[in-house]
C-alpha cells in the first residue's frame, strides 16, 4: 500500500522559519513520526510538497522510501496538492496530513478503516478550529469549520481508493482554489470513528507544548512498575521528561541516571540520610530515559540493555557502600550476601523468564505486578531506613524480603507456566 | 500438505509385542518423533495401519490430526498399504516410513525436495541391509536392497504428487504382493539427495540402541557451553544422559541435578575438598536435563527458566557457605560480596541480552564464547582450589574474575549492537 502525504503547507503561525512538517515534537519531527509509525503498513510514500521541498528532501533522504511531487501553485489549496497525486498512489492508498501528529495506537486503528477516519470525541484538538464533520448512512454529509452539529471531527487520516480522483478533477476544472474537504463531500466518503486515541494538528507553539505533554505521558510503559513508580516516581519523571525531550536523546539521559546513582553511592562517605534521598532521585531520573525513548519514537534495544545493566551495577555500589561505610560486623556481612543476591536476582527472575518465553513477566502474568520488591520500590524503603540511619535493619529487611519475593515470583511463574509450556517438543 | 505414513509393519525381529512405530527410541515413539517433527509443515496425517491400528489410534488420539486407514491384507506389501490412500492424500504430498528415525534437520531438507530422498552416504544405516537406488537423468533407474552399485541409499522419505497412484494401481492390478520400490521405479520418481544427516530404520535391539545414542549426541546445544562443558563434562553427561533417556525426565533430571548441587554444598560442613569434587560432578549431571529434553523432543521454555534458577540458587549457597564454614574475616566477606555479585551477572549479562534482542548472545556475537568464566569454568576451577582448601584466594579470585568478565560481556555487546540498533524506533 501507498501513502500520501500532503506537506505543502507553510505554518505561517509557528513564528519559526522551518517547514511545519519539519517541527520537532518531542524530539522528533511531525512527518517522521508519521512516516515511521505508517512504515509498517506502507512500501511507498508519495510527499506533496511546495515550496519546502528542498528542505523536506534534504531531510527524508536515506530515511524513508519515497517519492516527491511539488505543488507549483500551493495557493489553489490542499485539494490541489492531492488531486497531483492521481495516478500514482494506487488503487487503494492512505491519505495524511504532514502537519498533524498522532499516537501510534491510533495509526494501527486508522490502517484498517475505510474513508475518513473520524474522532468523535477528540480531547487534545480545539474544537473551534477544526474541521468538523456530519453523516448520513455512514457518509460525509456535511464538512467544514462551522456545522453547528456534527458527528465526528476530522483526523486528518484517510484511507481512500482511486476513484476520488474523479471527484477531485471535476473541482480542479471548477475551481482556482481547491479544498481537500470539498473533495470529500462530494466523493460522499464512508467515515470510519476512532476515538479516543491522541492525535492533533500543530499550528501554535501552544498546540507543540500541548502535543509534547501528551506524547510524554503516553509513553509510560506500565505493566513492570511497581507501586513507588506508579503514585510517586512517574508524577516526577514525567515533568523531567518533558523538560529534556528535546534537548536530550534517551542514551545521554541513561548516563545521568547512572551517574546520578554513582553520586548518591559515595556521598555514602558524607552522610547516610542525605545518600538515601539522593538514591531515591536517582530512582525518579531512571524512569526519563525511557519515557524520553518512547517519547522521541528512539527506543532501542541497546537501550534497554545498557539501563538494565547499569541498574544492576548502581544498586550493588549503594548496597556495598552502605554496608562499608557502617562497619558492620561479620553476621551483617553474611545477611548483605543474601541482600545483594536477592536484589540482582528479583531482575533476573523476570528478564530470564523474557528470555525464555519471548514475552514479559508482568504483562504474561498480572498476579506478579502485586509482588512487592522492584527497584523503586526498594529504593523508596532504602531511603526512609537511611533517612533513620537505621542500616543494620535495613540490610536484614532486604535479606529476607528480596529472596521472599524470587521465591514467590519463581513460584508464581512455574505454577502458570508448568501445565500450559508441558510437551512443546 | 498431507503425509502419509505406513505404519503396518509387525517389527518382529524387535523382540516386543509393540508394534514398531510405538516402540520408543531415546524416550520417545518412532511415529511420534516423525509426526512431531512434521507437524510443522503438515495439516492432516493419513496413517497406514495393520493389525496394530488399535494400539496405534489409542497413542496418536488427541496428539495430532491424523486419518487411519486399514490395510486388511498387510501381507500384501507397503506398496498395497500405500495404494490404500489413492483420492485422499491429495495433489503434493509427503510419504515417509513409520519405521524410520530421522533427526529434525534432515527433516527440514527433505520436506523441500522432490520425489524420492536419497543418502549419498549415510552415516548409521547398514548398507548391505538397506534399498539402494541407482540414477539416471535424476530419476531413479534402478532399486532394490542387492544393487552391485548405487547413487543413493533410499531414506524411507519421499515428496510425491498424485500421479504415482496410476502406477501403483496398475501394479495392485498385476501382482499380489506389491513393493513400494516397485511402484518408485515404475515412476521413475525424480531424486533429491539429503546427505549427512542422522536418520535410520529400525529393524533390532541393537539398532535402536545405536539411535538412542546418535539422538542423545545431536542433542548437544553447544553455543553456550564453555570450554570445561565442552572438553570435559560433556563427554560424561552424555554418557550418563544415554543411560537416563529411556527412564527419566527431564524435569526429573533436573530435580536429580540441583539436589546434586545442595548436596555438594551441605559437603562442605564435612570436607571442603570433597564439596569441591561433588559440586564438579554436580555440573556433569546439570548438563544431562538439557541432552535429555532435547533428544526425546520434551524441551519446554519452563524447563530451561527453573534449570536456571535453580542454577543460580545452588551456586549462591555453595559460595555462601563455603565461606561460612571457612570462618572467613570482614574483608573477605567484602570480597564474597563482589564474587556472589559478579556470579550471578555473568548469567544476567547474557540473559538481559535475550530478553532484550530476542536471540542467544552466545550465537549472535560468536566473541563472546572466548570469555573464560561460564558456569562449567567457574566450578571447575573451585573444584581445583577445594581440593587444596585455598577458600580465600579462591573468593578473590572469583571477586576478580567474574565481575572482570561482566564488564568484558558488557562492553563486547554494547560495542557490537551499539551502531546496528540505533535508532529503531
Amino acid at each position: 500500500m501507498k501513502a500520501v502525504i500532503l506537506a505543502a503547507g507553510l505554518g505561517t503561525r509557528m513564528g519559526t522559519s522551518i517547514p511545519k512538517p519539519l517541527v520537532k515534537v518531542a524530539g522528533r519531527e511531525i512527518i517522521f513520526r508519521t512516516m515511521k509509525m505508517l512504515s509498517e503498513y506502507v512500501d511507498e510514500f508519495i510527499v506533496v510538497a511546495g515550496k519546502n521541498k528542498d528542505k523536506l528532501d534534504s531531510f527524508l533522504r536515506g530515511k524513508f522510501n519515497y517519492r516527491m511531487i511539488e505543488n507549483p501553485a500551493p495557493e489553489r489549496g490542499n485539494g490541489y496538492s492531492f488531486y497531483l497525486t492521481k495516478g500514482i498512489a494506487g488503487e487503494k492508498f492512505i491519505l495524511v496530513m504532514g502537519d498533524h501528529v498522532y499516537e501510534v495506537d491510533f495509526i494501527k486503528k486508522a490502517v484498517k478503516g475505510e474513508g475518513l477516519i473520524g474522532d468523535a470525541k477528540p480531547a487534545y484538538v480545539d474544537v473551534d478550529e477544526a474541521t468538523k464533520v456530519k453523516c448520513r448512512d455512514g457518509r460525509v454529509f456535511e464538512i467544514g469549520k462551522n456545522l453547528e452539529s456534527f458527528d465526528f471531527v476530522d483526523t486528518g487520516f484517510f484511507v481512500l481508493t482511486s476513484e476520488i480522483y474523479e471527484h477531485a478533477e471535476a473541482i480542479v476544472n471548477e475551481k482556482e482554489v481547491v479544498e481537500l474537504s470539498e473533495i470529500v463531500r462530494r466523493a460522499k466518503l464512508p467515515v470510519t470513528e476512532v476515538s479516543g486515541y491522541f492525535w492533533m494538528d500543530i499550528d501554535t507553539p501552544q498546540e507543540l507544548k500541548r502535543a509534547r505533554k501528551a506524547l510524554v505521558r503516553s509513553a509510560v510503559k506500565g505493566s513492570g512498575d511497581g507501586y513507588v513508580a506508579k503514585y510517586l516516581n512517574r508524577k516526577i519523571s514525567l515533568r523531567l521528561s518533558e523538560f529534556f525531550v528535546d534537548h536530550l536523546t534517551p542514551n545521554q539521559m541513561t548516563a545521568v541516571s547512572f551517574l546520578s546513582g554513582i553520586i548518591a553511592s559515595l556521598s555514602l562517605f558524607i552522610s547516610i540520610p542525605l545518600a538515601g534521598v539522593l538514591y531515591q532521585i536517582s530512582s525518579i531520573i531512571d524512569g526519563c530515559d525511557g519515557e524520553i525513548a518512547r517519547a522521541s519514537m528512539r527506543r532501542s534495544r541497546i537501550g534497554e540493555y545498557v539501563d538494565s545493566m547499569l541498574d544492576r551495577f548502581a544498586d550493588y555500589l549503594f548496597l556495598f557502600l552502605l554496608a562499608y561505610v557502617s562497619n558492620l560486623g561479620i553476621y551483617l556481612w553474611m545477611f548483605l550476601a543474601f541482600a545483594i543476591f536477592g536484589s540482582v536476582m528479583i531482575s533476573y527472575s523476570t528478564e530470564k523468564y523474557k528470555a525464555a518465553f519471548y514475552e514479559s513477566a508482568y504483562a504474561a502474568i498480572p498476579s506478579l505486578r502485586f509482588l512487592v520488591g522492584k527497584r523503586d520500590e526498594r529504593i523508596f524503603v532504602i531511603m526512609i531506613f537511611c533517612l533513620f540511619s537505621l542500616v543494620e535493619p535495613l540490610i536484614i529487611l532486604l535479606a529476607i524480603w528480596t529472596n521472599v519475593r524470587v521465591l514467590l515470583t519463581f513460584l508464581v511463574i512455574y505454577k502458570t507456566k508448568r501445565v500450559e509450556s508441558r510437551e512443546i517438543g
